[in-house]
């Protein structure tokens, strides 16, 4: 069975308008909506789609010489999702996104638990990342796919990190954003209490931290928490939990925080038996 | 004392023109010269140049918002090395590279070692990263960040491999590539052989190896082999060599090559005492 594909040969065309003209930030905040980037983000949404969860497709555009290599995912789509298809040329003049690509999905948010939901879900045996103050996309994606990769149960972010529903961070996250459980509100106070409230041994990461990585204590419920780039975790916060460090040669930077957040998550899914 | 520094306030000005017009592939590639971009780079840069290394610089651009801020940095290079300013309408003349960041230097490519002779060079107890095929420039700064932060001795890239010398590797790498010893020549089957037989543990990283991350044994020489981004490591290779994998849950893509890099350094440090 073939796909019913719609051809569009006018930039303008109101049909593909979500695509072009408006800002990431207008539409992700304010009117509910994402852009999803490429072969590896289309098949996750498709996945996402059909399992009903928060994330659902819109609609879709593909350039006319790539729908033979996606035409199998596009099948995956139920037929009220709109596939649209036009020409490089009028790809070239939707302005607004770096197209080149050619495989654009227009996804919609709808609820998202709440931090507080997310965390009475969680199971018995447990292992969040928490991201305070997460200003980079590249990062934010990163850490999704890193914790993808070593099973976490959620991501919780502080009110004041980045969306991860951004392009970018979709794309580097590898579609796990619209998998993974994952909440963005509050203050970083707050939901470091509420897990600690829950029984969450709460393991902050700093570069000065006194504990090393490797000698961390098996727990049943473990949340690696994440600082912003270059100024890390606040004071205070590395005060009232003790901090861990990833041993590490002098000199120079430390890690990157999404590097450091796929180090950790190793060493703590290993720890906690949930990769072998 | 107050640096000496010239104001540019012709973007065509012929003192400034390596900045501008040239491509980098040309730069990098058929002129010897590479583009060092932000503080960190520089201050890398400026160690690197008195250190009297394979890496030097020629001469350097700040915006003039910029100059009070890298006061400091810039004393450090010798009088020889041209400080030029400018105002931001001139900077933003200048074509062929982003320059938001205000801060350039051009830095010229001396003779560096071969591979054989980095490898004779190799302490007894050593841990070297090997790449091959690598062709994504952010990659490969990362994987020389993670080889700093985790005190490896030397980088090996194949000739397939991109440069690190890149503008937007050399960011990513935070400068480490203007420290950490490295050379990019050669076949990856070479390079391989030539470590064997300097009696390395060769370490393949593949997500299908047999044996886990942390049951490597620890070795006196061992060196980290890393594969291209998507296709990973040639059958033959992985043949040759007892493939490792980091354990990650199934599903998605795996890991991103500089986190797994991140994370099999962190490893094998570890298990030969490097960091503690």
């Amino acid at each position: 069975m073939v796909r019913a594909v719609t051809e569009i040969t006018d930039a303008d065309d109101e049909r593909i308008a979500p695509f072009s003209a408006i800002r990431e930030k207008d539409l992700v905040g304010r009117r509910g909506l994402f852009i999803a980037e490429g072969t590896v983000v289309l098949r996750v949404l498709a996945e996402a789609h059909r399992a009903g969860g928060p994330f659902s497709a819109d609609r879709i555009l593909v350039l006319e010489n790539r729908l033979a290599g996606v035409a199998d995912i596009l099948e995956t789509f139920p037929d009220d999702v709109p596939v649209f298809t036009c020409r490089s040329e009028v790809m070239n003049r939707i302005a607004g996104f770096d197209m080149h690509r050619g495989v654009l999905a227009l996804g919609r948010i709808g609820r998202q638990p709440t931090t507080a939901e997310l965390i009475a879900r969680l199971p018995d045996d447990a292992l969040v990342a928490v991201a305070i103050g997460l200003s980079n996309h590249d990062n934010a994606g990163g850490i999704f796919r890193n914790a993808t990769a070593f099973g976490a149960d959620a991501v919780l972010l502080d009110s004041t990190s980045c969306d991860p529903l951004y392009r970018k961070a979709l794309r580097v996250s590898v579609g796990s954003v619209l998998k993974m459980p994952w909440s963005r509100q509050g203050e970083a106070r707050d939901i470091l209490a509420e897990l600690a409230g829950a029984g969450f041994q709460v393991v902050t990461l700093s570069p000065s931290g006194e504990v090393p990585l490797h000698a961390v204590e098996r727990a049943r419920r473990t949340a690696l928490v994440l600082g912003t780039e270059g100024e890390g975790l606040p004071a205070d916060i590395l005060k009232s939990f003790r901090p861990v460090r990833i041993p590490q040669s002098p000199g120079l930077d430390s890690l990157n925080v999404s590097t450091a957040a796929g180090i950790a998550l190793y060493q703590l899914a290993l720890l906690k038996g949930r990769i072998a």
